[in-house]
């Protein structure tokens, strides 16, 4: 039986503060860019995946599946669609979500979207909308926010490893770095190791240069079975293994506080389906949100030991280092929208895969792993890309 | 290929205002019930799928997967977990999604629970909520709320067809029946068609008995691959078929507002794969959060001409009738907590088929249809099941 999957398109907005464009219009951009990119015809698709975040909250809007279709003229055909959310893993789970649903046999032909406008709230009021996504009843309703909560982990880590907070500061150089060589990115300035660390403080020991922006941006990708591959003589890029797994949604809860579990659960999931190791892993995009966040997450989807993060972020993540980490700029310099971000490195990696990341291209480039959480690291995503 | 799914075991709360219950409370009464019904082993779940319409909005908590694997101790095993929202659809699109992720051979036993509480928010402030699930800037920005667009499609339909508001109490008056026989009702009382048609207004031509309740609630069910069900000899009802579809988001981009052609091609898509006619159907539950949704349904679920479901709503639909539908009470009796109304739906009629209704056991109950509908009918699912 064919079941495997293929990405055959993908696209994207600029992410930042868009001003100017609505949910609708930034969740239509992306979907018609990667319809375009995949060279198919809309009558063909036979459903969409819609990941969101918050759109229920911040712009009184839910129904998102119907919403893109409606928008992207889907609904006259009556196709399919829903949303997914798992918090800011929604771009991830949707992918998988669709993956899946190829897999079963029921779709040839997906498109999986994510959006998120942010940017439709005065000021600080972003901050209780963004708490949602922490435990409202155990975290968010004392006043901890996501940063608040990053930097408990942060100073406990920092302290019981000896890690220096130059170690945070320069997997956000590395992210502007690369940040600087893509057209999409929000922030594309060049960061000095110096100007992170004198940032205005957030949530002490994170400062502004540790946190992801507040974004507006959309992403899409269009999924095959290898059946409609073969019939259409596409060309894609493999999903190898797509894999999800929970912790408690409360940091308090946990073990080990500076522990992913989800994450570590999910890359031992997704190595094992995907049959390669980690050592042929030509890239990876992760998800931080916060600095810290890049750190444990290296040591978490078990390339370095737990407290050795500090050892990797000075070189061996660049671009042209051993393991490059968010070739996009991450989620520091890339952007943050919510629910687009898991569909984003998506559509970063497919780039990479498929030779065409201009700059940014990194040589021989075969296998991708890319991490989205949720939260604080509640659920873990990870999916590897092949060839 | 072994590749049926089936529901082994369902359970839910009471519907209703309850004010001693919270989000998370009620998530987990629901999957427990479920679990124990179905007699297994909470270590055997392979994933959970959530279903939420409106808890970002009134209950400021997004991830809502994960706060449902925490609080039912299944996030010690890394259990995946993630949402689905499609608005009041969001039950029935869960089921789907898990009906896909066994279908895919990725998971052979998955819980699907849906839940809202929507008492959190004081007074009329839980109708500008509601409102989310329309198209929030064609429609409810301009004041329309899910009542008012009802309202609209009555008034038109009971034009254009000659039918007296007398055919849409009956509506009613047959959920309340059923109701009466269901513990797990949020209203228990019979109605007389007098009542009904003397209630206090809400939209014209809509009063309170054409409007289902604000609600609290949960639902869950587990589902099993054949193999599962096999290897552990378990009973449980077969889902012969699952189908969705969308329509334009705002009523007013519909080609005619009193058809609903969601609902129409989902179930044309449910009956082909299900391989039954409409004839073998032996009840069915349908999404009448209004009550002239009721009638819609029984039209353009292809029960009868269009205008003409008048003719059914006096005999036809009762429990002892020859189409019997809503035998749990319906949204107008059952009760309306959005993200647990597809849920619940299928808790009900497992019962059903199982011959396990108590009071309102329909007599050799084989194949039940079950019809869930997002906002105005911006999309349906349709679930059959069957032995």
């Amino acid at each position: 039986m064919l079941n495997n999957v293929y990405i055959i398109g993908a696209g994207e907005t600029k992410f930042g503060e868009l001003w100017d464009k609505s949910l609708r219009n930034l969740a239509v951009e992306a979907g018609l860019k990667a319809i375009e990119n995949a060279g198919i015809y809309s009558r063909d698709i036979d459903a969409i995946y819609g990941a969101n975040g918050l759109a229920g909250t911040i712009n009184e809007q839910e129904n998102i599946g119907a919403l893109i279709a409606d928008f992207s003229g889907l609904s006259m055909e009556g196709i399919p669609a829903l949303r997914v959310e798992a918090s800011t893993a929604s771009g991830a789970a949707a992918v998988r979500e669709a993956y899946l649903s190829i897999k079963s046999g029921e779709y040839d032909l997906v498109v999986v979207g994510g959006v998120e406008k942010m940017t439709d709230i005065h000021g600080s009021g972003i901050l209780e909308k963004m708490s949602s996504i922490l435990d409202r009843e155990w975290e968010a309703f004392f006043g901890a926010t996501p940063a608040a909560m990053a930097a408990l982990i942060a100073r406990k880590y920092m302290n019981d490893f000896n890690v220096e907070k130059e170690a945070l500061s320069m997997f956000s150089v590395n992210d502007h770095l690369n940040a600087s060589k893509n057209p999409d990115a929000q922030y594309r300035n060049k960061l000095t190791v110096e100007q992170a660390m004198d940032s205005i403080p957030v949530a002490d020991p994170l400062n502004m240069m540790d946190c992801s922006p507040v974004s507006d941006g959309a992403a899409a990708i269009v999924l095959a079975s290898e059946n409609f591959v073969k019939k259409n003589k596409k060309e894609g890029v493999k999903i190898l293994s797509s894999a999800v797994a929970e912790d408690y949604l409360s940091v308090g809860s946990r073990e080990s506080i500076y522990t992913l579990k989800s994450t570590r659960l999910a890359a031992e999931k997704a190595f094992k389906k995907a049959g390669i190791k980690r050592d042929d892993i030509s890239f990876m995009e992760v998800h931080d949100s916060f600095s810290i966040y890049g750190l444990l997450e290296l040591e978490d989807l078990g390339f370095a030991e737990k407290g050795k993060a500090k050892n990797l972020v000075y070189d061996d993540i660049k671009l042209n280092g051993r393991l490059p980490v968010n070739p996009s700029g991450g989620l520091k310099a890339k952007g943050d929208p919510y629910g687009a971000v898991g569909i984003g490195q998506v559509v970063d990696a497919y780039k990479q895969l498929m030779e065409k990341a201009g700059e940014r291209q990194i040589k021989d480039a075969r296998y991708a792993l890319l991490h989205n959480m949720a939260g604080t690291g509640a659920s873990s995503v990870v999916h590897i890309l092949g060839e």
